[in-house]
């Protein structure tokens, strides 16, 4: 009975006196806090056999292990060594993985074990929570609405300047003008993204779902991507790409999450000491989702769909608390931004008007349906499903093609930049010209024509009583374009030439403007694209159908998201909220639905391929149907490498020095115990806490009190990137290499385990709601060592387990 | 290597030759579908041990174990009995435990099998599955419309009846009307509740959410239950008792769901074979999430309300398939009671007008607040959580009490019910004539004073001119007066004495009415005293605040809400859709979340007490802090009876004979291994479909094809209620006894474990998220049998491991 579980009388019992904090609180403390070296290069991938932290063979070290008594474990079948590594794929990331081994670092055992210690009160801790929902809900608001500001006046000087010199005639002139100024603010974004944070590049939608998934790339949450992302989106939204800031705020909402549950950044003098209690994997991660739903709040203005979003798109573990506080946030946001737009309607925000934050107004729309209305919307949403899933194919196609250009190096990224941006430019400016001059409507408040940086209806090259329909929707702010084809004011007003002509550019630069180096959401270029679309159709089935061309528009949008993204619930939900107005409600769930299901057919959702082109190791909620027919066992890679409950401390460098794995089982044996049983898992982030503080014995013997003197509970927290111990800062003295450690203070004796008999499938499951790091497998019979070997995220992967086994057959259904 | 893990080609290497179906697909189905026995009438919940399913005590069967060798093993530790039963409680039930072995019975799994043997596409199958929904959400909708125009006619009826005989001033007679109709409509609804589903009472949300976690009360989801629900609540609801038929259509949506899911209900003729595909607690679990969806859908017109209400409310399991499944159904639900609204408008739905399905338009009231608004909402929202809590507080001690009577017997509730009643139609008539009459307004289209059933200013006593304004609240449907109250039209025209009349008295009405024995919703109580509650707040914060006293009323609705039900997102998405205004939406989200924290801190959910209070083993999210100083081996109880791989007959039947357990473990022993080895679990039901098919050998030797001969995979199917093979129905001669039946072939050998030092917390967290019924706990050390004990729900509840160490303080932290 040396291995104690997580009772704390038992363990005092058996002499596990530790002073200030009882053991198994430490060992909780551990499993949750796990350490990510953030700042190493190496692959912090676990695989535990087939390929060590620095690249060399591991057979170099069998050697080793046997002259220094390391216990180590054959593995269980002799199988093809697994040379299709998921990282090899273009774009690939060097991706420390988080664990968030759920209940162990359940708030209320931080909150007693806080409280015995520094005598903070419960309500305190919880009230910090609450603060830092706030504070990202403040941020994310303001950033918003920072971002828009910003937008709507530097876009808009933009198209002062060039609709001022096309209003004299000086066409030439205002092309120059209107494409140099994009090009400057296309090369400014790409130069930011590609000197300063290149990961700040494109959406940033899959790198924050990647991080709840359990996978923390590298830097994708520091200061400096945040710094880039808000920056950067400002200018590439402002450069008149097809690209919305809906992505980036998400990426930016998770940004200031991360850094406020960092308690700030060292690095930048920025660090408030107040809020470092949050270095655990569970509070940073439930923040980062608060801070997602904040983003997706302050881009639409939709807090309950910035919930869902959360919900359905971003998080990969939920639970109720987490509803709510989420809900707190956007809830904040919503008031930040209401308050920030009724300050700028008095005109304080240069030329930031109503057009900034988009809210549109379909309300006036008459929503009465019958069957053939319906028929207009089946066959609506069955196109978009299919153009969305070719969208999917080509976005697809583009970046991987975009990525072998971009990693050539800085100057090549933000040459592309510059291509795509005169590309746009060019067909902004010149495209309208095809359309022909149209008379203004004569009833209306509208002005027409307009010569203004924005207006429904531009007069572009037209007589004075004219007005160019195309020219209305290419020059405007995406925003303004949108809102036009949304509105049901403008029921007749654009040709089904323009509107087909703006279609198909803005379907194909979308495609072509993802994956350049610039912060650019996927959002708005799919809404306009899908906008257009629905208007072309509704002209299209104008014999069938009497709805309005508005709503025809915004039905067109939420099917060509649904044929894209694949969300459902949080697509209907922001729409409602864009629009205020829940009678479209049923209408638009049908045509989101149709095009969902459509578009699954073909392909997967963009993010998910996105995931896939970086190569970020992503758990499915789902396993793979072929996982049911393999045992843990067939797939656990060897050779384990595993301490001894007492361990000398050489063994420990070692280890530490040969492998990069990060959790180790430890094994008591006799003559501790009658025979040789599993004792737990330890973490190499502890051993080198451990191993810092030199607490060592001669003899073989178990610790006492002192082996946790200068050590504080705090010291095993996670660390801020790149902050951990590192093994170079140890300073171990060759006398001290045959010394003994304990290492049962720091094991954490409740491992997740499978036996090895367990399906694949179902040991995926467990690893991925439980959000673990590690999976210790235990054998099914008595005559064996008491662990078989170790799961790791790598394991479950689908290319690790068909470089093991070929001949499976990867089978999908839908 | 005698048990093989889910693998056909090694199980077909080792002899394994199933003709129609590899063993792993039966194992894998098996452990799916979880025979459920609902017509037993023993206890079927698990507890391995300190009690057995006839009541017996186990210590008689010990001595017969030894006589016929059965395996069983010591407890592991010696404890006190556990003599604290969570069942025993006022009001529990026999509570048959559902299984939710996820991944195993994937739909691929299936769908696999399924095609190979039926030759049916898998698309039809993922049809069907939409099929489903589709039907759950017509369903639904049109029982809601039906209930509706019901409620309408019957209530509208009585009204008209009580107002006519008022209007010629024979108040008494029209009491004697008033009061004689609601009595005669509450003993009917009493009546049926009594003497046919006695499980129809009450809400019914929190046995669907009991059911959603795993607990399949007696009947709960039968087609008794439905048709009383349905019936029940419609004449409860035209009573005039202050209750709700929301809470009733969710119920109404799951029986629903669970009767399509069932394939119809053989006992009442109702049966389609095409729709017994679905015969595994999964897809049943799903479809039910679906019904409680389309439920809300259909009792507030609310389809995002509906799925947000199934994810944060109903579903203990949730998965993004499920999402918009949900979504479907519910927008089918929309789109019904608008087609149903659009055929009564024509006026062929009787005394149904715009009341039926309440909408209430608060769009008129202009949000525009400022500080003291907030001021306001804050005071407003903390003391709805304090009353909200008192709420909660004394409908526990109301429904404990009424319990004790409810049990006397069938004609004590409906008794009970009419003196309920009685006193309802007491309040409801009398207090009116405290109120004074007030002078009908001059400016406004609305009639004033109405003498018709409904209507914003009733006269009642007054004299031509003047109205009652007490009256306008009382004598009205509860639809109806929530409408008033919401209404920004009636701005000042009730008197503030009349408010807290009203507030008082439904308050209180609302409190002694739950848990009388008939169908009641808790919103709409809630929602009525909270908007009145809120007119009180607005006129006494006049001063102060500028805000719309409709508004006013719709945040105490908000408030009160989540003060009792402490839901936050849902709640607020459903008022969202029920007033069609998103501009009020910060407002509405402060409210709730203040009155969700101030509740909080007092008591729980009004849910979550009835789930106490009705006995239901609810499995929470989050284990109880002091689990984490358990380790499983301590509460797993003892013997454990497990079988040998090969096992006699005589064995197997006596140890279902004389235990109520549903699951076994089956250990594999030498000489057919080298060591005892755990080989998997097989289930209660799965034996029993075993030993009817009597395939048996005379020695002890692994099975031939011959085994599931006469065996369909069907037949090991998730059975309707009390339809699957029972103890009795077996057939075994005396020499049957001796002879051996191989286990292997119906043993899933993939069943979820965990090491002996696991902490219990960590088990109840995967044993609830992965929705087991059974969870083996192995040994960490090499020297001991290779299984130590079984895990069932009951060893998780709060009461057994108290009763275990009651030395344990139970601390809880908030």
């Amino acid at each position: 009975m040396l291995c104690v579980p997580n009772s704390s009388p038992l363990a005092n019992r058996l002499g596990f006196e530790v002073p200030v904090t009882s053991s198994d609180e430490v060992t909780e403390k551990m499993e949750k806090e796990e350490n990510i070296n953030h700042g190493d290069d190496v692959l912090d991938i676990e695989n535990e056999g087939s390929f060590d932290g620095n690249g060399e063979e591991i057979g170099r070290y069998w050697s080793q292990f046997s002259e220094r008594n390391m216990t180590y474990e054959e593995p269980l079948l002799v199988k093809r060594i697994n040379t299709t590594s998921q990282i090899a794929i273009v774009g690939s990331n060097l991706c420390p993985i988080e664990s968030l081994d759920y209940e162990i670092f359940d708030s209320e055992t931080f909150n007693q074990d806080w409280r015995s210690r520094k005598k903070v009160q419960i309500f305190q801790y919880v009230l910090l929570k609450w603060v830092f929902a706030l504070l990202i809900g403040l941020g994310t608001g303001l950033v918003g609405l920072f971002n828009n500001v910003a937008v709507e006046n530097i876009a808009g000087f933009k198209l002062l300047l060039t609709t001022n010199l096309m209003s004299k005639h000086r066409y030439f002139e205002a092309f120059l003008v209107y494409a140099g100024l994009n090009m400057s603010l296309a090369a400014a974004a790409a130069a930011l993204c590609a000197f300063i944070a290149p990961s700040a590049a494109g959406s940033g939608i899959p790198e924050v779902k990647a991080y709840l998934n359990g996978i923390d790339a590298h830097s994708i949450l520091a200061p400096s991507t945040l710094f880039v992302k808000i920056v950067g989106s400002i200018f590439g939204v402002s450069a008149g790409f097809v690209v919305g800031k809906e992505g980036p705020m998400v990426h930016t909402g998770a940004c200031i999450a991360s850094i406020l549950g960092q308690g700030g950044s060292r690095k930048y003098g920025l660090s408030w000491s107040w809020l470092r209690y949050f270095k655990n994997d569970r509070d940073r991660r439930d923040m980062i989702t608060c801070g997602a739903a904040a983003g997706v709040a302050a881009a639409f203005r939709s807090p309950v769909g910035g919930v869902l979003f959360a919900l359905e798109e971003a998080a990969s573990w939920w639970r109720s608390a987490l509803l709510w506080r989420s809900f707190f946030t956007t809830a904040v946001v919503a008031i930040v931004l209401r308050g920030g737009i009724q300050f700028c309607s008095t005109g304080k925000c240069g030329l930031f008007g109503e057009g900034g934050l988009i809210l549109y107004d379909v309300s006036s729309a008459k929503v009465t349906y019958n069957g053939g209305d319906i028929l207009a919307v089946i066959v609506l949403a069955t196109i978009a499903g299919i153009l969305g899933s070719i969208y999917n194919f080509l976005v697809d196609k583009v970046v991987r093609s975009y990525s072998i250009i971009n990693e050539k190096g800085p100057f090549f990224k933000i040459g592309l930049a510059i291509t795509v941006s005169l590309l746009t430019s060019c067909c902004y400016y010149f495209l309208p010209w095809i359309a022909n001059c149209l008379p203004c409507p004569t009833e209306g408040a509208l002005t027409c024509p307009s010569i203004d940086e924005s207006g429904e209806y531009k007069i572009f090259q037209c007589p004075p009583g004219y007005y160019n329909d195309l020219a209305s929707l290419f020059l405007n702010t995406n925003d303004d374009a949108i809102r036009n084809l949304f509105s049901p004011k403008i029921n007749k007003e654009f040709h089904i030439s323009s509107l087909f002509i703006f279609f198909a550019a803005v379907y194909f630069l979308g495609i072509i403007t993802y994956g350049i180096a610039v912060p650019s959401g996927l959002f708005i270029p799919v809404i306009l694209a899908g906008a257009a679309y629905g208007r072309v159709i509704s002209r299209l089935f104008e014999p069938i159908t009497k709805l309005d061309r508005g709503l025809f528009s915004l039905l067109g949008a939420a099917s060509f998201l649904g044929g894209t993204m694949r969300m459902t619930v949080s697509i209907c939900v922001i729409l409602l909220e864009l629009t205020n107005d829940l009678l479209l409600l049923p209408l638009v769930m049908l045509a989101l639905l149709i095009s969902k299901s459509v578009a699954d057919i073909f392909n997967k959702g963009v993010y998910d391929q996105i995931l896939k082109i970086k190569g970020l190791p992503y758990l499915e909620a789902h396993a793979e149907p072929y996982m049911r027919n393999i045992a843990t066992r067939d797939v656990v890679s060897g050779p384990l490498m595993s301490f001894s409950g007492i361990e000398t401390v050489g063994n420990i460098l070692h280890v530490l020095n040969t492998t990069g794995h990060n959790g180790f089982p430890v094994i008591d044996e006799p003559p501790f115990t009658d025979s040789r049983e599993l004792c737990g898992l330890v973490l190499r982030s502890y051993l080198l806490v451990l191993l810092k503080a030199k607490n060592f014995t001669r003899e073989r013997v178990f610790a006492n009190a002192s082996i946790l003197e200068n050590i504080s509970v705090l010291d095993f927290g996670k660390a801020g990137s790149g902050k951990g111990v590192k093994l170079e800062d140890l300073d171990i003295k060759e006398e001290d290499l045959d010394m003994y450690v304990d290492l049962h203070p720091i094991t954490n004796t409740s491992p997740y385990t499978v036996v090895e008999t367990m399906s694949l499938a179902k040991a995926a499951i467990i690893f991925r709601q439980q959000g673990l790091r590690h999976m210790c497998v235990v054998p099914k019979s008595q005559e064996r060592p008491p662990i078989v070997g170790i799961l790791t995220r790598h394991d479950f992967m689908p290319e690790h387990v068909l470089g093991l086994y070929p001949d499976i057959k990867h089978r999908k259904w839908h």
